[in-house]
């Protein structure tokens, strides 16, 4: 079955949206942080944990899946949903992203990305069509268009040409793409360009996707930066359908951009994090290697009601972090995806509210504490 | 609250025999496989996964809890249960076992044990009153007498001194012992010399423990050999106390050792062979890494009712493992556990009937096939 989007609710002093995704019977509100599951899993949990934890879409990652253990045998699986045994919707990215940031690709030609098996050094060749393919057989319910996700900074003539070649790819890619079920996002590339931003988005709408995403973000910009991307993007998007802000889960900036119009988030942060011992709290992240938790007998956060919380100290998780046990990994990977999650049903509640600004600066003053600038 | 246990009905045809523990206002049925907690966790389990398995007792190791966190931070937590959010009955080891096979002692003395932290080379001293502070610390239910294991083979003349040790050994840790909730058990060596492990048995009873272990098995030796060592010492231990076979899990070792009189058993084989991408099956282990699994959209045993076999199939599970994703190692330590217990479920059932050896014979020719010769 194909999701379905609705718009519910505007803020009258932002561009922040509520809205409602149906998809399989169920209904899941936007906006929403999504778990990434690279490989077909999400780090060390299972699918009824990350069900537990309130989560709604989580996103598969095309190139991984591509070359292990191959779209084919995931198609006769019965595509995605069954090969991992995850009944809510599942999201793919082009591949794109990874062969830039994995496989370095040696030759970027209009055709495709001519590139090397980051793991065995093969010689790979993936284009527009070949990603819509691939993610056609995953059976994923949103794919993504294949995109060229530039450097920053890049050249403004650089860009140009960049995002000529990523509306060239969003165009071939949408012809190949014949599912019923699924939903195609083009993404909005340009750089810190508005420009530039500006014809990507008014390119891509004129081709009617899906969906939109803003990608070109978390590539080493600073968050100001990072921010005036989104805004160049989403102002010139339909109101009707979903953003979604590509590889990006900094707890603030999953505020300052929904606030830019933003409905869905993933980020591998808080799996990541996890696995180094850290954990979100609302008064900042916490390094659980810390020796000072060694005999720490609280939670990570008392008022936190996950399960990590409810049933273990932190100077257990501390020890079990020290002795490498992956339990660890996986209870901090619980904490950490159910913060978000939490933080994400606070803004839904404060853009009903229309008081997401002034959560904003709560939330900052306590999470970084006084005298925070990022402006 | 201190584990009781009950005898409830013996073979009359062999050694094996059906009992009770009650343990916190639950009980658990006799014999019993207990999977073990090294660091005060069931690799990549939750306690909740380990009670829906149907597990009783786990076992945890005091030589690695000793070296990290420390029995004393265990003790502050409010002892291993409480530390690792495990309800049910907890065993530990002495610590002896892991002072000979991971830290290659420096010198054994009538005084104790010197030996190098396996880590980071640290020296340290293990007497028997040390290992029976430290348990005590810990606060398991069932606790150790610190002993020698001797290699196999060793010469009749070291085993006749080293038993001498462990009687003595036994003899003052339970001199030290002052715990009213706890068990202390005393362990049966003597190597392959059955006057020895006779004399080691007569004297432990003599000294009243509240169960009996049999240890220095699982040291090389061959199968008939293992039987032997168990038959030695069971047959002069106590009716109505638990008998404990250390560190032993094959499932064929499972079987012929209950009818040699043994109620308890622990192994890190499913867990282990879970990491390394194995699986017990009724026809044997299987190798989950191997590539005739790549398409294999059947579970691992279709008439297994595990998490893992309810949800999931061979190729998810192949795919799990070659990607290093430790929800693979998770799945197949949930089925392997659920295997054992599942193994011990039917061998008290063929108790009751009495017809264990048919059972066994059965489960030869399906598990090794025909023409399996051990004895």
């Amino acid at each position: 079955m194909k999701l379905e989007y609705t718009l519910m609710q505007k803020s009258k002093r932002n561009m922040a949206r509520l809205g409602e995704i149906l998809y399989n019977g169920k209904v899941y509100k936007t906006p929403m942080f999504m778990p990434v599951g690279t490989n077909a899993t999400v780090k060390t949990l299972s699918p009824e944990e990350i069900k537990e934890m309130g989560c709604g879409i989580i996103l598969a990652n095309t190139y991984h899946l591509w070359l292990r253990p191959g779209e084919d045998i995931v198609k006769k699986a019965g595509g995605l949903h069954k090969f991992m045994n995850y009944d809510g919707p599942i999201l793919t990215d082009s591949g794109g992203y990874q062969v830039f940031s994995l496989a370095h690709p040696k030759d970027i030609t209009e055709e495709g990305v001519h590139f090397k098996n980051h793991e065995n050094g093969d010689q790979l060749f993936l284009t527009p069509e070949k990603s819509i393919e691939i993610q056609q057989k995953l059976g994923s319910d949103i794919m993504m268009s294949f995109d060229e996700c530039v450097k920053w900074p890049s050249s403004r003539e650089y860009v140009l040409n960049s995002v000529e070649r990523t509306l060239n790819w969003a165009r071939r890619g949408k012809e190949v793409f014949t599912s019923k079920d699924q939903m195609l996002f083009g993404i909005v590339q340009g750089g810190e360009y508005e420009d530039l931003r500006k014809h990507c988005a008014e390119e891509l709408v004129k081709m009617n996707f899906d969906g939109y995403s803003v990608g070109g973000t978390s590539v080493g910009e600073d968050k100001p930066t990072m921010y005036k991307m989104v805004s160049y993007a989403t102002k010139y998007l339909p109101e009707d359908k979903l953003r979604y802000l590509m590889g990006v889960g900094d707890p603030i900036d999953l505020i300052e951009n929904v606030m830019r119009g933003i409905d869905l988030f993933d980020c591998v942060s808080p799996t990541r994090l996890a696995r180094h011992g850290h954990a979100y709290t609302k008064n900042g992240k916490i390094n659980l290697k810390n020796s000072k938790y060694k005999e720490d007998f609280t939670p990570v956060d008392k008022e936190c009601s996950c399960y990590a919380c409810k049933n273990y100290t932190k100077a257990y998780i501390h020890h079990l972090i020290a002795a490498q046990e992956t339990f660890g990994a996986r209870l901090l990977s619980i904490h950490n995806i159910t913060f978000l999650t939490n933080l994400m049903a606070l803004i839904r509640e404060n853009i009903a509210n229309d008081t997401l600004e002034e959560f904003r600066d709560k939330f900052i003053l306590e999470y970084y504490g006084e005298g925070y600038e990022y402006k």
